[in-house]
């Protein structure tokens, strides 16, 4: 018996629709670089979906690099980027950000959120403290969204985050990565249109939602750092053969492609959902996206190995493992009614 | 009249036996960042083209990524990379060494190529000088083959640069992001086996020889450097689905596809050549490869533009231009037909 | 009336025997660099008072600087530095360890100490993460001793941590900028032959005890970096008059000076410290070492503004700040006697 | 007989008046970190002896660190610095520019200058580069003055290079280790005033000059970069005891001392020509400044070394040498007399 997969939301390939405009396209000739007509067209229907026509879009392949090349071009020499303690820059990224020079400040992370009552505090404090000029000055806040934990920020406290980071001449960059999986969640109370107006600078997630690769940066307010090419290329991070994402995110972006294969994944996030209840798992946390995170004891750990691939998240204590379970474009129905079989 | 391009060998998508293996696994979920059986199989493949059962392979996606990726981590902190002045590196790179905190220090350049001796004499000269200490130490000697001339290194004059290298405790890095057009180049002396048994780490570049993207960096002699995985995540140069560049050079390495479109590549050369002779263009160096460099007067140069995608390599007076035409495994016959009639 | 000034251990020159070591020394020519015979001198008797015959000894010009060329020297590219939260790298060194690629990782601070029991878990984990190849390893073990909060490792602590860094293959690494007042605390149980022994590098600070400025880096186990001095100039911290630093070195090492000025600052704060507990002041914390720290409500502050300089520690609530009261070595017996009778 | 020095105008320690200034204020308690009243001083003498009262200065403890600090905080990410290929950041700084990730781009040295005319051509070929985009951008212009070889720019020719440095939107930068050899150079056209007038930055050399250490750098239009304080102690660059820098220069701004230290050493120069003329030495350059390259036969250059301490400057062939003797304000006309008796 095949084991199913509930380990990531990048263990397959692609959308269909995306491998067929690849075949399509293939041998029709383009410049490199992103100065492809596919860029201009994926970049065209992105600011569209944004609500802003004046938006500037760059298309990178990963989301590592996405943050690396993003924070370090538009922080100062002296600034740091604020970030929650668990967000994926501080934890699973080797460091990337500090090798450009920059310092991840921390907060505390509230489920993977910050908490914008703490970053004002911090701020503040920052603010007050005599020997600011011997400190890294906090220049842009970092959020991930959803999460590394699956959670959402609220309209609300987006637009806080927002009006703080404005009162203190910082950036807001948000790490979109899932980003297709928190608009469709069911209860997500932002739009892509709200996250073009609160963010400075944003990307749009492909690889973990259903692209090969590819990341859109996005930098709604015409404030693209200057010569912002020559430090992708300078990070080694510009694609000669553009097209490749250009084509992807064309694809993404044509009838709501995007959109589509997102809430299929929440779709699916949701029936596992029922099935993990209905079972009397214990759930780690409340998720309302594409990850689920459940408690297990050894034995259940144990069994369900057996049949069904998924990450280990962590283990509170010898005799339990929290684990999560990820859907994405390419979770079927089959596969989580073999998980309540097996569970 | 379409436009014909021998602009660039990366203005195609990819060749149809990849794009008809990325269907065919599509929906087959695997593990992410590289551990995925066709990374694995693509790595075997590799290590026996190049007769190396030990060689480690790590699959990155371009060039420039390639190169910041494998010098910065190769190299001490008090070291630098010795290159041609017109090394890719050194001039079209966007300063992505630099941006490791490397230094590029520079030899001459001669048709893209350095001279063993003026190697040999630099170091002689560095060694000797009383103030290296307060230098930047030679640590590595980076060559393109083929050159950005489009120029190859003989079997003897790359075992001299090798002999050089190991005596003064340097690693050799070869640049092969069109490696295949210099293997199959009806003048090479060097084959891979003898590339992997002289350099310390190498480049089998995909991108420009029929893949979608892609590199293979390879480290024939046991020698990656130590946690390098984590480096490359560092840098942003981990491939989520790492399987888009594993089902790639499988596809490539089987059969001996790579070769296969590389001889294609340059068999088109060797006839765009013989139009260019037949119809009297200046050629403004020999290269055995497939990038063809001619020297127009203003007037041929427009003619060329109304029907010629091209490369402008040069202005080496207001009244000429030198152009740089190349080929690739998308080549047509017919596109080479019809250069001779518009010429 | 003049103010007295507790505000640091650098706020007056240097000792006189210092002074007139430079005047004497002053017309002969040496070379530059720390070649001279100063240094030579000086190294050798820091050896000596290291008990340590093959220890090497670079002389930097300040702490941070000593901070940033050790940890990036001694760290590969994949590897971070733990230090406590309050750790003065994490802090107040405006991202000098970040600006060379590398990540502080923190552990909770404990008046400025590090657990043991906490590192050693922080390790375990680490190394039991499956995802630990995208993580920063940690390399190296940061202490201050005495710590920003003017408190001292025990000699079982020390060892202990020694013990847990060797175990995990990390460099362990004491930043001195205070040393001379650790060493000759009441409670200390570390000499410095101990330290010597037990971390594979620290420095012995020459700013804050009496020096003009410079620290004196220490490997005490014939590993220091190889290329060091280049790498020393790299960060811009080789003194061209390198003299400057041995004479100030050779001189605290003659006859002992460095612990009796050290002493002497001790024997200021212990006078200090009864004075402020006859006077019921709240300690924030015990120090054994010339940093104090207490709480005053604020009409106490205002007070003590007018005749005495400190520096402000931290505000607890808005009623009450923590000041910091520092001795030196240029501290005299009636700045604590008028400091009674201010209060 | 001992052995009289021409090594370098770093070998001897202070001039006596700076001495006496430290010893006169030794006891007195300052702020730290460059917010003392000596620093204060120095800095309105410097501002009023460049004929800027707006400019700001800070001090930094070298020269390496001052190129590198300057430098990086006035460079964007994408940009690189232009200098001569012999500039002391191309050659004798290990790296220190790269390091912080800035490319070094060079022009050809004549006697250590660049030529405003292939300064021009080398920037009007950039930006009609078609990939320039892939290039790093040059930001600004280093300049030694006087340079490495002891030469000199003249007043026509720093305003030339400034013009172009203007129309380019480009820094220019001049290193001014030993600045005051520079202007008070008999051949010399430039004042302090014309330098703070053209430069956008530079620095007034200490170390060099008769002081323990410290550079002065001048922004000298209200240029200094924001929170530059912060990004000099990111650099490690930041002196505790700041007053060390401000006394030295207050005391060699005091009564035009240091322009009459530079004064004498031009003078101990000129009559050190005089002697070599007069004994018939080659001379390798004409250096109207405190250093001279005289080119020795292997013989003469044996007798010399058993009496004169000297740097070896280059081998042009097996049987000669290029030497350089230097004087500085400590060079005494005795030791031009036995220069002399020695010949």
């Amino acid at each position: 018996m095949q084991m199913i997969s509930f380990e990531n939301d990048y263990t397959t390939g692609t959308h269909p629709k995306i491998l067929q405009r690849l075949a399509e396209s293939n041998l029709e000739p383009t410049s490199g670089y992103g100065m492809d007509p596919y860029c201009a067209s994926a970049r065209d229907k992105i600011r569209e979906a944004c609500g802003r026509p004046g938006a500037e879009v760059q298309f990178l392949v990963g989301g590592t690099q996405a943050n690396a090349v993003v924070i370090a071009s538009m922080l100062h020499n002296y600034e740091g980027v604020v970030a929650a303690e668990t967000g994926h820059i501080n934890v699973h990224e080797a460091g990337a950000i500090e090798a450009t020079g920059h310092k991840v400040l921390t907060l505390p992370g509230h489920m993977g959120k910050i908490d914008v009552g703490e970053l004002s505090s911090f701020l503040q404090k920052f603010y007050q403290d005599d020997s600011q000029e011997h400190m890294v000055f906090p220049g842009m806040v970092y959020l991930s969204h959803p999460t590394e934990y699956g959670t959402l920020y609220s309209k609300e406290e987006l637009e806080a985050i927002g009006e703080v980071c404005r009162e203190y001449g910082m950036a807001l960059f948000l790490d979109g990565a899932r980003l297709g999986y928190g608009l469709m969640s069911l209860e997500s109370s932002l739009s892509l249109a709200d996250i073009a107006r609160i963010c400075d600078a944003f990307y749009i997630g492909g690889t973990k939602v259903g692209a090969l690769c590819g990341e859109a940066v996005v930098f709604p307010k015409n404030n693209m750092p200057k010569h912002f090419l020559t430090m992708v290329k300078q990070h080694g991070a510009l694609l000669a053969k553009g097209r490749l994402l250009g084509i992807q995110f064309d694809a993404l972006f044509t009838d709501g492609l995007y959109f589509e294969v997102s809430r299929h994944a929440i779709e699916m996030a949701e029936k596992l959902k029922a099935v993990l209840k209905e079972k009397g798992c214990t759930f780690y946390l409340e998720s309302p996206t594409n990850q689920q995170f459940i408690l297990l004891e050894n034995s259940q750990l144990e069994r369900l190995n057996k049949h069904v691939k998924f990450s280990v998240w962590e283990k509170p204590d010898p005799g339990h493992t929290i684990i999560r379970l990820v859907t994405s474009w390419s979770t079927k129905v089959e596969d989580v009614e073999r998980l309540r079989e097996i569970l």
